[in-house]
């Protein structure tokens, strides 16, 4: 167990903008959340998995819905509160952690906010490794594991409970209440005990977190903060350039778009194009493919590695388009059937994105 | 207590589709569905509020979404036995009768249904004396009681619960659910205990359905069958004529639409307009208003007196344009703003049924 105060959340909340790859919400907003309820109510209590008990109650609480919402209208002042009477009731019992659905933005602030709150450690993993769009795409689900039931709440004091035939059933259900509540709610799903969390879930979250964002603030007291940048995180470029196009419509709850980048430097001549459903799906390169999801596919400014998600692209902003391996269990079939190109509509088989960016090399 | 056979069952599902007023979903399917409880399970047992307890727990259940769909698709199996369980569940305790929403054809039919399957007793009472397509609009309301905790399940398995800040939401929230899961759910609402109901709800509602049933069936062996209707009934006649046109739409998961009817007889060289959403919101004769809800509007067959619901409007068929006043409940401020012609987006006052017919006769 070690504590979260404000300094470690500043480096985690960086470092979950860039797993988010584009979405996630606005971290800016989920980190100004999770502040308010450290200087509030003290730090927040992280623990590794192997901490928990096999049969603990693990609870992931997270938020649906549009990022850009969620900007606008912030989080209810109750939700955290009404979702752990919710879950108590439905099991009988405390909560023994919060867990992270998705390694995004707003959904990696969010259980820490919680945490923090309540006094309820939060387990030191997540669901994604990344962040999805969707809520049946969780690590949980390749287990067996089912969302439902599930517990979602919103800033009107409205409290709906699922208990669904299937994790698809959920995400169309709960995301018709989404969108007529306004866009954005918090819920609980994945509810599991500890062994479950142990086995299925993406260990290691927030560490993994907190070192991503020491590197980016890191970087430029690095005689070349380029290379300590892709050294230490692990990343792949993509592409170098300027924002020159951006496409942006919301739809059915989610943030639906493209981002266009004219190339610069050793890309100079070269258009880019990655296309995004609240996190970014896919990377084009002159019509070719560069990355598509469930790799990582992110845009970071050029000159402070800051991750830029989907809601904050600006025409003329000089960005690097780079890329990060996804957690393997996501390039087993299974994985693939939940949030491989195909399923996003994207017509186009899954190629690992280390192997993509060695043939595209070799031309 | 007296026992609901496949005989009562007969006349209750006639005079409830002439309460639904155009709407409550295809009384054939509805008492199919009945009739099959009752012969699988044996009569149902239906008791009168002064019967309840004053701490009884009394359940309204019914159906949610349009009729059209209903007729298509059924209701679920299991839809019965899962609301059950929830209830039981949210509640820690047994039933102690079902109730009903509305007087309407499917809704009348659903709880004589689940108290058959059951073996729990069906209260003689309903929640608006006719049928409305929201659910908010029920008398309980008017004496503070709320919509949720609401269950509502589809035959997919689906179990979702509301605890919502108003009745408004719940209706938002729970239609929203109902679209996405295909159209039609089965919900449990209002649920409330017997001194609540006794006070609150509208009296009687299967009786007056069983007289009207033998009404209409004994018309045609009287003398003068539309004399012996009308004053059986209490229904003022309002016009006869031929169906010319019929526009409908399904949207948003009501069966929304127009039905013109070409006078005959009295009201040759006339036009009546009805429109409706889901049941029958407002009637015209050559543009004046001759009725609005929340008073019953109905179409019955001019030669049977059989009821014409919304979805069995015919090209070419002959009718007879009726009113029914409605529950004195309903002309109050409250009922009004509930479920007055200008909460459906008619740009009109109420003016009871009654007074609108003397005016238009004295011109």
């Amino acid at each position: 167990m070690r504590l979260i105060g404000t300094e470690e959340l500043e480096h985690i909340a960086l470092g979950a903008s860039l797993l988010g790859a584009g979405g996630g919400g606005d971290p800016y907003i989920g980190k100004l959340m999770a502040l308010g309820a450290i200087r509030d109510c003290g730090p927040a209590r992280l623990i590794d998995a192997s901490e928990l008990a096999d049969d603990a109650l693990v609870v992931p609480i997270g938020m649906m819905g549009a990022p850009t919402v969620l900007a606008e209208k912030g989080i209810g002042s109750h939700d955290i509160e009404d979702l752990h009477e919710m879950v108590c009731e439905m099991y009988g019992r405390e909560i023994d952690a919060f867990m992270c659905t998705e390694a995004g933005g707003v959904n990696s602030m969010m259980p820490l906010t919680a945490a923090a709150r309540t006094g309820i450690p939060l387990v030191d993993a997540d669901g994604m490794g990344r962040a999805f769009p969707e809520l049946q795409m969780e690590t949980m689900a390749l287990g067996g594991v089912t969302a439902s039931p599930c517990a979602l709440v919103d800033e009107k004091g409205n409290r709906v409970t699922f208990r669904t035939a299937d994790n698809r059933w959920l995400e169309s259900l709960a995301r018709a209440v989404t969108v007529e509540a306004g866009g954005n709610v918090s819920v609980c799903m994945y509810i599991m005990d500890g062994a479950t969390c142990k086995r299925y879930s993406v260990l290691g979250t927030f560490s993994r977190c907190e070192k991503l964002g020491q590197t980016i603030r890191g970087a430029k007291r690095e005689e070349d903060p380029a290379a300590f940048f892709f050294r230490e995180t692990g990343a792949l470029p993509l592409f170098a350039g300027k924002i020159s196009d951006v496409e942006r419509t919301v739809s059915g709850g989610f943030n639906r778009g493209s981002v266009t980048i004219r190339g610069a430097g050793e890309d100079q001549g070269r258009t880019a194009r990655v296309i995004f459903q609240n996190e970014n799906l896919a990377a084009y390169r002159d019509g070719a493919l560069l990355a598509t999801t469930p790799d990582l596919i992110c845009l970071v400014d050029a000159a402070t590695f800051l991750p830029v998600t989907t809601d904050r692209l600006r025409y003329g902003r000089r960005v690097l388009l780079i890329g990060l391996p996804c957690h393997p269990l996501w390039r087993t079939e299974g994985g693939l059937a939940l949030v491989g190109p195909r399923y996003f509509g994207l017509d186009c088989d899954y190629i690992p994105l280390e192997e993509r960016v060695r043939r595209l090399g070799d031309v």
